[in-house]
Formats: C-alpha cells, sequence, structure tokens
C-alpha cells in the first residue's frame, strides 16, 4: 500500500477546504491507499516535521462534511517560492536558509521514507508554481510520484479554467453587500456618493462581481478595474454625470486600479502617518477624498477587506461542490498516475450553466495571470457588459447551508498553533 | 374610524423595518382604524407630501413578512431635530426655514386633516427627542393625537430599554465576522496583530459584542470601549503580551475610544490628505499605524463600516421577533391612548431568557445615552467580564430565513427615489 499527501498554500478562501473534503471523500471512497498525511503551512511542514494523518482526523462523513462548509484553510498555508530545480541560490524555509538541491532533496526524501504516491497541492498562482517545479524534478529522477495542482483563489485569475474555486464565495459575498449598502444608503434625501473598495490587486473579476447586484437594486453605478487605466478627472466627471440623475451614486473599485503610468492610486505618497512616512491610503479612501474635495458632496468609502474571502457563512454552494469535485478530479488524475497537471474545469457552451472536469497542464497556469477581456468592459471603462454578468451570474447560485450554534456558524475546529 | 401615521428616522438597521411589520400587521388584524400611512424620510415626509398608504402597498401576508426581514428603512429616514415648542429659532426642515410655531401648526394641521389618532416614530434618540417633543405640544394643545416611540438603534445606548432592536442583529454580524477573520489570520506562521474597528461612538455595545465570537475561537484576544480612556503606552503592553502568548492577535476597537482628555483617537490631525488637510483617519487606522512604528509586526486594520447595520443575510431572529412585538406593543398602547410613551421590553430576571414587554414615559430616554457598566469590564479596561457575555448571548439567537432568488437576498423592494 502506499499513501497520499496534501497541502495547502496562498490566500484563504471559502471553497479551499471543500477541494480538501473532496479528497477526503475519494480517498475513504476509494480506500486505494493507506493513508492521507496533511502537511502544516503548504510545503514548511514537510520541513518542520508538522504532519498530521488526516484519516484519523475526519473519521466520520459529518466531519468532511463540516469541513467543506468551513472556510480559510485548515491546514494552514505558506507564502513559499521553491527555487528553481538546478538553482544555486539560497532559499529561506519556515526559518531555515537551504540550497535548491536541499529542499528537492529533502521532500524527495520525505516522500520515499513516507510512501507518498501522490502530492496534492492546493493553492492559486504562486502554489501552481511549486507544482511545476516540483513535477519537473520528479520527472528528472524519473520517480513515480504525481504531483497534481488543485486550483483555489478569490482572484479568479488562474489560466485554463473556467472559474476559480473560491471566486463565486467571494463573488456572492461581495454582490450581497453591495445590494446591502444600497440599501443602507437609499434613505436619506441628501445625495451622496458610496465608494466600495474590492479586493484583487491585477485582475477585476471581483469588482465586476458587484454589478450582480444589479439583480435587485440600480447599484453599482460605476464599475473601476485594473484592467483599463484610471484617469482622475475622467471618473469626477463620472460621478457628477451619475449625481445628476441619480441621488446616492454606489462606485465599485478594485484596490488595484492604476494610473496611465501603471502606477497604483494607493501608492501616492501626499497622504502622510503621524510619523510623517507616506501612507497606503487604498484606492477607496484616496477617492474619497477626491470626490470630496472636487465636488463637495457627502462622500464615504467602504473597504471589504479580508472579509470577502473567509465569509463562510455566505459562501456560493455552487462554489463548495465545484471545489469538492475537484479534489476528487485531482484524486482520480492520481490513481491514473499524472504529474504536472492541475484539475480544472470547463463550462460546456450552452442555455444552461454546465460543468466538466478535467486536468490540464501545469505549464501555461503557473506565474500567469488571467485578466477581464477587454470586450467585457464598457468602453469608457467604468462599467462591465452583458457578457461579463452571463458569466458570473451562475457562479453565486444555492446557499451554503451551515449549521448555527449560540447564533454563530459552527465550522471546522482549527488546529491550536503551536 | 380613524388614522394611523407612521415615520422611521435615524440611521438603518436590520430591524426597523420588522418593527414596522409589527405595527401593519397589529393594523390588520385589529381593524380599529381605517388608513395607516407612512411618511417618507422621517417627519419631513409632513412637509414635502410625501405620504404613503401602506395598506395598499401591504396588502398581503407575505409582503409584511419580506419586509420584516429586509435591512435598511423601508419609508427612508431624516436627520431632522424638531425646535422647542416655544422657541423662536428657525429649524430648516426639508430645505424650508420655518418657526417652530410654523412646524408644530403644520404637523398639526395634517393630523387633523387627516384624521391621524396615533403617530409611531421608530427612531433612537434624537427620534425619541422627536416623540418628547411632539407629545408635549399635543399635551399643551389639549388634543387627543397620541404619540409613540419604538425604539431602534445597532448603538443599544437607549435608557429604559433592556436592549434596542437592531443590536442584535448588528452584535451577530460582528461576532460571526471577527469568528471568520479569526479563522483567515489563523493560517500563517508569522506573528501579526489584526485591528478591528467597530461602530459606536458613545457606547461601546457593538465593540464588546465581538466577544461572542469566543464561542468558537480564542478571539478577540483584546477589547478597548469608549466607557474606558484609552492609552497609547498601555495598548502597546497589552499587545506585546498577548503577542509573547499567542501568534494571531485580534483586537477589537471601539470608534469611539477616547484618550484621557476625551479626544477621538481618530481626530488627531497628524495624517495629512493629499490636500496637506487633516483627515480622520479611523481608530483602527491609527493604531495599526502605532502597532507597526512601536513593535514591527505584521499589523492589518479592518474597518466592519456600515455593513454592520444592514446585512439583514445575517440577521438574528431574536431581534427581528422583539421588533416586530414591538410594533404590535405600540399598536396597542395607541389603542389605549397613550400619549409620550416608548414601546420598550424588560428581562425576566433567571435562568432563562424571557421578555416582558411595556411602555416606558418618553421623558429620560430622549437625549440620553445608556453606556455599558463599569463593572461589567475589566479593570484594565482591555476586556469584557462574563456578565457582559451573559448579557449578549441570548440577543444573537436564530437566524433570520430569508429567500434568495439567484444566489442573492430578496428583500422587500425600494420605493424609487425621486
Amino acid at each position: 500500500m502506499s499513501n497520499l499527501l496534501i497541502a495547502q498554500s496562498g490566500g484563504p478562501t471559502s471553497a479551499i477546504n471543500a477541494s480538501l473534503s473532496g479528497v477526503l471523500s475519494a480517498f475513504f471512497n476509494g480506500r486505494e491507499y493507506e493513508k492521507i498525511y496533511g502537511s502544516r503551512y503548504g510545503i514548511t511542514g514537510i520541513f518542520t516535521g508538522e504532519i498530521l494523518d488526516l484519516g484519523d482526523i475526519f473519521d466520520s462523513e459529518d466531519k468532511i462534511k463540516r469541513l467543506k462548509s468551513s472556510p480559510s484553510m485548515f491546514l494552514g498555508s505558506c507564502r513559499c517560492k521553491l527555487p528553481d530545480p538546478g538553482s544555486l541560490d539560497f532559499t529561506e524555509i519556515a526559518g531555515v536558509r537551504l540550497t535548491a538541491e536541499e529542499i528537492y532533496g529533502k521532500i524527495m526524501d520525505f516522500f520515499h521514507a513516507n510512501e507518498i504516491k501522490t502530492f496534492f497541492y492546493i493553492g492559486g498562482n504562486d502554489s501552481m508554481d511549486t507544482v511545476l517545479k516540483l513535477s519537473e524534478y520528479v520527472r528528472m529522477k524519473n520517480d513515480d510520484i504525481s504531483i497534481i495542482g488543485i486550483p483555489k483563489t478569490i482572484d479568479n485569475d488562474l489560466p485554463k479554467i473556467d472559474h476559480t474555486p473560491g471566486f463565486g464565495s467571494a463573488a456572492k459575498y461581495i454582490a450581497t453587500s453591495i445590494l446591502e449598502i444600497a440599501y443602507d444608503t437609499s434613505i436619506y434625501r441628501i445625495p451622496s456618493v458610496t465608494i466600495v473598495e474590492i479586493m484583487g490587486r491585477d485582475a477585476g473579476w471581483l469588482t465586476a462581481a458587484s454589478a450582480l447586484a444589479r439583480r435587485f437594486q440600480e447599484a453599482p453605478d460605476l464599475i473601476y478595474l485594473p484592467e483599463v487605466p484610471f484617469y482622475n478627472a475622467k471618473f469626477i466627471e463620472d460621478v457628477r454625470n451619475k449625481l445628476n440623475k441619480k441621488r446616492n451614486v454606489i462606485v465599485a473599485v478594485s484596490e488595484g486600479i492604476k494610473n496611465e503610468d501603471g502606477k497604483y492610486l494607493s501608492e501616492n505618497d501626499s497622504i502622510k502617518d503621524r510619523f510623517g512616512h507616506g501612507m497606503l491610503s487604498g484606492a477607496g479612501k484616496y477617492l474619497e477624498t477626491l470626490v470630496r474635495e472636487e465636488l463637495g458632496v457627502k462622500v464615504r468609502s467602504v473597504e471589504i477587506n479580508i472579509l470577502q474571502r473567509c465569509a463562510g457563512h455566505l459562501a456560493s454552494k455552487t462554489d463548495l461542490d465545484e471545489a469538492a469535485i475537484l479534489g476528487e478530479t485531482a484524486y482520480r488524475a492520481g490513481l491514473e498516475r499524472k504529474n504536472g497537471v492541475m484539475a480544472s474545469l470547463k463550462r460546456v457552451p450552452g442555455k444552461n450553466y454546465y460543468i466538466e472536469y478535467c486536468t490540464e497542464n501545469i505549464k501555461g497556469i503557473a506565474n500567469q495571470v488571467r485578466n477581464i477581456p477587454r470586450s467585457w468592459i464598457n468602453e469608457r471603462g467604468n462599467d462591465v457588459k452583458e457578457e461579463m454578468l452571463e458569466y458570473l451570474r451562475p457562479l453565486i447560485i444555492g446557499e451554503n447551508k451551515i449549521e448555527f450554534d449560540e447564533g454563530l456558524p459552527h465550522y471546522q475546529e482549527l488546529i491550536k498553533n503551536i
């Protein structure tokens, strides 16, 4: 018999544990392996010896079900970029400086000592880089170990996949928040502008998802994405035009909007903190100040912040189900001895939303960013088009039925930090 | 036959429409009146003629039920303080300058012309001031009109009531958010401090509610309330002590924390905007900078912002039910021809949570702030005691079952703004 290893990496989402639950379900159903181990804090657990026996921890269907509905990352995460397999540079892993050969050697030693046949890495762009490098190293050594990526990122910016797990839940949270903010701001007679800053430094998918709120409210009125250069004067003109037609204007802006020189709005160093240092103000705060100074209207900025990636109580059922199936898809790819692939999903063209699961070669996924097609954004660059809404709508469908206990969501208990 | 008038005032909450639904239910069940009118934008609708026939709009139980679950304020709001009945000052109402006599005269004319027997005003401290003044004017004129207050405020700072409608839902949202933030911040190996800024400029109830998250997580680690003076040096010492014991420290702070001179932390004018003006940074942002400079640790601040008062999707069932019953209580008080009272609720002492409904004289409610008893806060002023948790726990129990449509909460449609 042989064993499996799984780890999680990158930023948290509401769906990353659902993918872990999918692999666990497949493991218990298939019984093709003896053990499934979890490495704590991404691959760094291999270096520190923080390895869990997940079959022991998740010994009932109820526990796996609770895990599926729990946000954040049960195994913990790391932000760790592996060196190129042939590199001579030192890389620090869990506080220790190691050469590339030491790093890959240590990982392979661990795999061999524990009879790991397949290693699953759930993560985003950087994590897929680890899958790429590790799979190439395995191939170089002619070893029969499968290295398989399972995608997740709220940013939805991975190539070779229709959309990424975690995105649908974040999109649902953002659209609901915009909707509720539209209700909130509607109550006074006086004109107002509310600027909502949404995550996504490189791609505007999350900010675009705010447009889903239009199902019930005329909000947001304006949408600014990193895919299109941002001009202060044009923005002020847009807001002024909206205020001429409508009393309470709601603007959705990506934290990653940039001016025509490609500089983040938040990089302005004219805001000083109490120590006189330049301060990152955030795009929302910056635009709030701009609107106040230029239009003299009541204005407020709201930063949705980390709540958009960890709000398990408002996760999309579609998202969690797909994330779990991607875990199962990765498990099957391991059985088929695939190496250097990522579990993926494709949308089948047609009237109804239908998804097919597959694997994709990890090359061309790692270190790439998939942006919103320019043709899905209007010409002026202040809104999205119907194509975008058609793409987004199915991803937020369905509610995650979580158990509440004493009025609060009862999520999977975390392992105590050491 | 005679008629009723109802209006809403102050900031939005998740429960203020539930109180409106309670009055509507009682109106339809009792049939003691012919019409129930709604004044748009608080009392200002009387001056602009924006009056709705609510019996026409809410002509089915389903519509009243949806209204009960919808956040924000169906009728709209105002921030309007009436002059003293005998005053000679001018007051602006809906853009028109009027004398006290003109204002009260106009209101009484409206009541008489429309055979209004009872006027309900749902709101917080300022709105209860309107109830007080209007009820005194009615009494002065020997008129048989009942002026009745229905409480609401997320701030929970009204006297003569155990807790205010809207608070329980906001508390549930805050505790859930803190819980989810605790999950989110737990994933990395490196130490971090997360500062969560919560509403409440004068009273710390909302910030104290963050402690409910301890049902499932060791968070928040520190709680700072406006009831206790705030000292930077003590705060830094507190955070340092926590970091010695625990990797990811979460701090809940009220936006209203003040230094020993009674000055808001956010009033520091050392943060300059791009135009060189002093900028209100918010307590969270201020403390984020402080921690970064003093402790050099990874730090982030999260402002929960207006989402905490309008997140109908996470409303407390207990809160909405109580808000509706307070509406019915007010309706009964009108039948009994009470004038100058507020519908209220009392907690019956005992092991189980049990509420009794009553009315209270409006005097001693208006313009008062009820703070957290000092004995419910620990001596060092950085946490709450068990008494506070016992008080809070029942208020967030139960989930508001809202209907979702295409993945989004389907709330009561708003009236189009003119």
